[in-house]
Formats: C-alpha cells, sequence, structure tokens
C-alpha cells in the first residue's frame, strides 16, 4: 500500500474521505504486470476530482507509483483512492487542503466459469437508489447505498444485484454497469440522476458507436429490461457477465454479448 | 485522539468508514469537563448504527472513554465516529466485522455574540438533498451532499445555508436542524426522505410536548417558511440561533425563539 507515496497503510482520523466520503476511487485489474485499460481509469478519476473540486495528483505521477505497483504485483487488484484531505473541523473545504491519495493491493478473485459461460442469477433490490444530478455517474466515496443493497438478506445463487431508482427505472449492478439488447440494439441506462459511469461502461459505449451498432441511453424500466433479448453486466473486475436470471424470466441466446465478449478478451492487454 | 481504545490519530485504509462512508457519528461540546447531552448523543448513535447493522460498542464502554477525555480535554468539541471496522474487498459487510470506534478532539468554536442576540442570515442552497427512506434521520459518514453544499460559493455574511428537497420543502441547515414558528405553532421538517435528526432537534421536540407548545412535524415548503413569525436553527455545538434574513425577508422579534433559547442555556450543564 502507498498512501501519498510513501509505503504506509493507515491515514489520518481527520482525512475527509472518512469524515465525509470526501473522495473518488477507481479499481484496476492487473495481469501480468499490466493495469488493465489504466489510461481510462486514470482519465475517469481525474474527471470525477475535476467535478467534486478535489485537485487531483498529475497522471504522470499517478502512473509512476501504479507501476512501481505493477513491478511487485503484477497479478492483483489494485484500488486508487484519492480524497480532499486533511482539513479543518467543518463541511466547508479550506482552499490550501492537500488531497489525500492512495493505493491498495488484493488478490485476484476467482469467479466460477459458468458466470461468463452460461450467465449469472440477477436479483432486484429492494433498496432504490436516491437521485443526485450533482453526484450521479461519479465513483465516490458515498457508498452506503451500495452497502446496504448488497446486505439485503438473498440467496447466494444471486451473484449480482440490480438497482432501480424510485421511479423504477433500472440504474446499474450494485458493483456493475448494467446493458440490455433488444431487437439489435444496445440499450443502457441514463446515469445523469444516479448510479456510476465505470470504466467498462465507456468501453462498450466507444465500441458500439465505433461498430455503429445502434445504440440508446436511457431511461430503461425494468419490465423493459425483463423482456429484453439479452442482458449483461461489466466492471473492471470481472470483466463482463452475461445474465441468464432475473426474476422469473431466463435467457439461454447471448449472440451480442459474446460477441462484445470476445472483443473484451483480444483488448486485454491493451 | 483514541481509536478502538488506543491513544493514536490514524486508522487503516481498509477501514469501511473511508472505503464507503460506512459508519456514523455524533458530536459533543463539553463545557467544564462535562459533555453536554452525552446520554442523549450515545443513545442516537446507538439508534443509528442499529439501523445500518453495525454493532455499536456498549455504551458504558463509550461513557468511559469520554470521561478519560473529558478530563484531558474539559472545553472541547468532541466527536465520535463509529464505522463497521476493516473488512474483505466488497461492499457486502462479513458477519465477523469487527466496528471501528474513535474519539477526536478540537477546540471549541467562537461564534460572533450577534448570532445569538440579532440572529444570523441564512442563505438558500443552490443544491437540493435526494431521498433515501433508509438512511434519512441517520448521521451517517456519507455526507458529501453537506461538503458541496457548503463549498457553493457565497457571501461570507451567511452564516448557514439552508437545504430543501427535490420538491422545495425545507428539510435543515447544512450542519443545523431548523424550526419556524407560525401563530404560536413551533414547526419543523419531516425527516423521513431525507435530513439528519441531531440531539437538538429531539430537545426542542421534547420541550415541546412537555410544555403543551402545539407541535408539527410536516413538509415545509420555503414559501411557509419565509413567511414565518419566526425562524431558528439548532445544533449541540452552536446551540440555538434565531435567524434575521433569509431571502428578502428579515425577522426582528424572536419571542418563542428567546424563550426556547433561555431553556437551553439553563440546562447546559445537564
Amino acid at each position: 500500500m502507498l498512501v501519498n507515496g510513501a509505503s504506509r497503510n493507515l491515514i489520518s482520523i481527520r482525512d475527509r474521505g472518512l469524515l465525509y466520503g470526501d473522495g473518488v476511487f477507481r479499481t484496476f485489474r492487473a495481469e501480468h504486470g499490466v493495469a488493465l485499460h489504466q489510461h481510462l481509469h486514470l482519465q475517469k478519476i481525474q474527471q470525477d476530482c475535476t467535478k467534486l473540486g478535489i485537485s487531483c495528483p498529475a497522471l504522470s505521477h499517478l502512473e509512476y507509483e501504479l507501476a512501481s505497483l505493477l513491478v511487485a504485483h503484477p497479478n492483483a487488484i489494485i484500488k486508487l483512492i484519492i480524497t480532499r484531505g486533511i482539513a479543518q473541523r467543518g463541511y466547508a473545504a479550506s482552499a490550501d487542503a492537500e488531497p489525500t491519495h492512495l493505493w491498495d493491493v488484493s488478490a485476484l478473485p476467482v469467479y466460477p466459469m459458468q458466470n461468463y459461460q452460461l450467465g449469472i442469477a440477477l436479483r432486484v433490490c429492494e433498496l432504490r437508489l436516491s437521485q443526485q444530478p450533482l453526484l450521479a455517474g461519479i465513483k465516490h466515496l458515498n457508498r452506503l447505498e451500495n452497502v446496504l443493497a448488497a446486505n439485503e438478506p438473498h440467496d447466494a445463487k444471486f451473484a449480482e444485484g440490480l438497482l432501480l431508482d424510485a421511479q423504477g427505472n433500472v440504474i446499474e449492478g450494485i458493483r456493475s454497469n448494467v446493458f440490455i439488447v433488444q431487437g439489435g440494439v444496445l440499450m443502457t441506462p441514463d446515469l445523469s440522476q444516479c448510479g456510476v459511469a465505470g470504466v467498462q461502461r465507456d468501453r462498450v459505449i466507444t465500441y458500439a458507436v465505433q461498430h455503429a451498432i445502434p445504440l440508446q441511453i436511457r431511461a430503461i424500466s425494468l419490465v423493459e429490461l425483463l423482456a429484453a433479448d439479452e442482458i449483461f453486466l461489466v466492471n473492471s473486475v470481472l470483466g463482463l457477465w452475461p445474465v441468464r436470471q432475473c426474476e422469473n424470466r431466463h435467457w439461454y441466446d447471448f449472440a451480442m454479448t459474446e460477441k462484445l465478449a470476445g472483443l473484451f478478451e483480444q483488448e486485454r492487454g491493451l
């Protein structure tokens, strides 16, 4: 672990990351010494810092630290957190606050192969996401909704939970972004009111645009999702999982999903 | 400072308080070696822990630690944070997570006497609070909305900012609870969808009930607030401030507010 460039695993109890969740994060998957899509992650965390008014360390500096971690941990999950730093009492941020940036490393998780080949069972969470346009899309440290949703009692067969907003629109998975395919059109929820815009969501969107696959980013109801031809989930740790079951609906054919999954696999080293 | 009973000012970067804001807090005002309304604060933090499924340390243990801090810091602001503790990667809380509890001490702030005597100027924040009934009322560590509201550019004459929800209802101040008086009736916003229920809000409510002052806890629009006979704000650090200005409205008479403020002053040592 690194905190502000020093090898340590502790931060101040006065760090605004702890006090208010006043910070952002991104999670990298490292394989064979390469942090997959590292530039996209760094670009996103820099954008998120800008949205919250946190001064992001220079990307060249973050790249340098990441490179040193990759030497010691070539195959790992690497998490980067940037907070607004230590400050005086009170919610208002002092202009002279120095941001804190820290890296944490953990082992690559192993998921069942059938999650990739047959798809996963997706439960619909009871919690409804709140709507805050000023925070929507940002991968910030205020994640109590995700914690509560993950802690809802549920059968272990469900590998992920689906989060809706108060209007019943589909937003995302607890730790993933969601896409549906309907009549050859790829769709993903609009995240202007809530949700986290992950790097893999951006990659799918970019791919669709580049390959002229019809794409819609808009409100998607649960009814629409359950009527879709295909559903899949993406995130940077797990990659891409098709959905084989949600509520009473089952899916067996993943033509578009497999096409995208193949592309994701090819591009891993980039 | 104390972290899990030990004299230190650092916590693990794997603490869920940092990673997810997965914890709660309360702020005590200590005067002459007494933490004002300590039992109310401890009761509230215990209730908040229960709502989030965090196992709260025994109150007798927290009281013991607080007493030791009061000997060294008889006049201070003392903050207690309880988090779900250190955990494995992922939003789901492991059943065996040991909570972290920590205390931080800072100097008593000094506010202008006119805030108490003439009242303060209150601005209306641009940010609208999001609605999450599962978190409403709880003083949890997901406080980015308060941070963004406090950081909105504003004239320094405004000592506090008023937060509304998306429907335009008044909820609270950035760091205080709000009451209005209209025709002899005391009113405070319903906090079932958003907002933090502070100890001082409970005290005012209890006082009203005990003294048969008509009290309403309900949705209050900004228009209603601006038409009120009196407005005042409460929190455990600043006590009670009347409002002398909000938008284009000015107030000069604080009959009910002064009655309550007098009571608050008398009860300080309890």
